[in-house]
């Protein structure tokens, strides 16, 4: 690297659009962190430090809403985990962690739907087609592909009960608008390829009132980061005070996950025992 | 193990006091999901799953104005882990997670002064100190056997401006108690043992208002977790649309915290160059 | 869901070819654990674990060689990540885990170019070209679209000096087949389409040369992270021992990356400094 | 802070005495990478790495053996978390950082025996007690405080397997010494004081036989790590690859683990089903 190159450019440095800090304050968005405190709800100081100024009234309904409905779901890929990080003794905040490690692609995927959406108002736009026209494409090549279409079934509700309250609030609070209408569209339409219809989920309905509410795709994920947060935070906590570490102890009147019996010799499918060959040290 | 005793046992399963589901509801400490959903704020939601119930007035509006404080700081140990976790190319909640990890017992350790407080008001109860007693006590022997008091001090801000915010209003919504007196009181104890006054932080306040609130030492740093995933999500997001991948282009008008000129030869101490020992193959 | 058919069903345990143990052994892919233990090394051990059988000893070496010239790379977005996750003060394995995570699409990438030699392999063989042919391909389609090529250029070294190393040695092996081929015939044809050559850098001949011993794609990857794992514990143990917390120390002679003249107001470009409106309890 | 100060400070770089490297190089703790590169093996490399040089012969075999022993044990925390990790749909790395960081203070802990026999070696000089006398002080104390010695008993194995066959190793590579012998008579003593033999485990052996290859307390989880690693790409490569996301699938011929039938409401027992309270705008 050329030395001189090197001079011209201004020494390393964070740059940023969120926030600063000096001796004296901290500023968010241009707030002062000390007015926003005790002025605005945490809803409210999410939506800003995210999207860089203060919702409307029906946003933050809306968002706390959102936020509530997602906030717990009992045992799912991220409280499981949670929990078996914690129990092989870990700090509160590694567990958590621990957790949100797996609200991937399949898990809590309120952006893969928005971008469903997205992807379907803009084709609406580009093609000249009636709403009902794109729900219909978007479900009939899904199916025809044998994709599945995100946003859409739960392995556990089939008919998921947060999103039919999600949408009614939408419609209430007048946040409803193009994404909300295609989300239902393509439930609509999945009745024609599917012979049943495939049901909006809670991620789902999160996803396209969000994007009614004017979030981006992969920020939205954000917003179920942050609500599940609430739910790892319980769990871990609970596991650390509730059970004990490694969760295999034979003397707990409940089989512990991790008891031997539920690692059996029988439950191996893989080479069967077979003596280390000679030339390799075998046969002591 | 015996084969009987396992027998005896419950088959696994989980066990838990925050929710349950089946395929039609989602139940959380007692009440539906559904009807939490509009009807509460994420603040108060996030209260019950922690606490098993809703919160009082004054415990919401206390809560949102520490979850609000603390959501925001600039760059520091996890807003700089998360983008470090970002700039190697992954989804959003790897970041966040990544920058989470970083929340350890020196970041956002308001249940460490917590503990710091507990421990004191116990000790005053015990030994029938005065209150003023036991904050010198406490200031007393840490300074005189080298310890930092968790909770005091911020390199940055020296005296962090959100701790009178936040004990302000813990005032003026009638929750400070015991452990908010606790705090002040040490915190003026160490003008004696140190000779300049050792301020209470932003964590360290928030850590005595918590306990006054009833929460448990180690659910606040939950309380600290949920609040700065807040700004670990928009430092990743961020990072990620703003900044180029690995942070070592040379063509950044900043210079890159991983370009080769802050990686110099001359910032290596360890060994000299050697050649490896021409028994080990040098010498090629 | 119908009670008769969860009945039905075995009761949940997990299910693995990987290993089984009992309370008298430990058994991996059929070779007891205590027989492998001081008769195959690590490195072979690894393989076992991964692929099922042991290595023959063309494997062993290039495996070796592989694993050493990734295992340490200075900084890079892992070892930044782990060094500001420990600086939060945390255990050894939650900052090696934090840098883990860095190590995404952009960095150690040996899948990535892995998956580029697959698919162009598969191309020869489909469309019947030559080597060259296929490679021409390749690197022209993704020059007129713009795309980088996985596995080849490095911002830092432009000539990334661990490709000529491994390849040679994977030629000496009699490991170097197809893929390795494929990988330097691509080379070759960025000059046509770059007008200069785009060099395969260390992670594009890793995934060469494991796909040449007959490594799956994905599992490339493990093999990078096993590699780099041995940097992460170096990196964050050295931060845990020789630096102190949090990075910010302004007594320190070097510039601390948090101290706070490396993020200045100056660095923010967020909304100017605003008082929250009035009707949001501003102008105190 | 004193403007002045900071310029005389020098500008933020790195500082490490691990490796640097420069646009034609990597120099790991003085050697050539490309030098290291195929004339060392894998574990040599780890060992330069983290100690900063080659190992001797007998400490090439030790850690090998050492490293092996460890990398695979079918179920446990770290094994289970990384897949329930990647059950939510995630990268291969994402599922491995997962898996690691559950290996806490109670998981893979060879640093925590390590302290215990670090501390009574240094007991047994300051006190001037023989070996055996340490040995019984340490095992009494611990007994009579209802304290657990780190690094003994094991709940799955009650007799590690493990724990014979390394230390047998080290006995005949001669390695054992002050810290082996002490976990030995520490192992005896405990007879005296449970009733019972309290076996030393794996983890246990671990350390005794790494302290006496030198290694600092901190880094010997390191070691742990490295080896456990092995194990969390092959159990996150077969969850990915034989899995399907959430294992919650009622077509799954084995109950899945986040099947509804392992959650079901009887395994609740928080508060009671209730109504949202009217003025909380329940009774809808």
């Amino acid at each position: 690297m050329d030395a001189k190159a090197v001079k011209e450019r201004e020494p390393f440095h964070w740059q940023t659009s969120i926030a600063y800090k000096n001796k004296d304050k901290i500023v968010v968005r241009g707030y002062d962190n000390n007015d926003l405190t005790g002025n605005v709800t945490f809803t409210e100081m999410a939506y800003l430090v995210w999207r860089g100024d203060l919702p409307p009234a029906n946003h933050t309904r809306m968002l706390d809403a959102l936020l509530v409905s997602m906030a717990e779901h009992a045992f799912s890929p991220s409280s499981a985990a949670c929990r078996f990080v914690a129990s092989g003794g870990v700090p509160l905040h590694v567990g958590v962690a621990g957790g949100m490690l797996a609200i991937g692609s399949l898990h809590g995927t309120a952006d893969r739907p928005a971008q469903l959406f997205t992807d379907a108002a803009e084709r609406m736009q580009r093609e000249s087609l009636t709403m009902q026209e794109a729900a219909y494409k978007v479900a009939g090549e899904a199916r025809a592909a044998g994709r599945r279409l995100p946003g859409y079934h739960h392995a556990q509700h089939i008919i998921d009960p947060r999103t039919a309250r999600m949408l009614g609030l939408s419609d209430e609070y007048r946040i409803s608008g193009t994404y909300v209408a295609m989300a239902r569209a393509i439930e609509a339409a999945t009745e024609e390829f599917w012979g049943r219809r495939i049901y909006l989920n809670g991620p789902g309905a999160m996803g396209a009132v969000c994007l009614d509410m004017g979030f981006d795709v992969e920020l939205i994920k954000g917003v179920f980061l942050l609500s599940r947060t609430v739910s790892l935070i319980a769990h871990t906590y609970e596991e650390m005070h509730r059970e004990k570490g490694w969760r295999a102890s034979t003397n707990s009147p409940i089989v512990q996950p991790l008891d031997l019996s539920l690692q059996k010799p029988e439950f191996y499918d893989g080479p069967r025992d077979r003596p280390l060959p000679k030339e390799r040290g075998g046969a002591r």
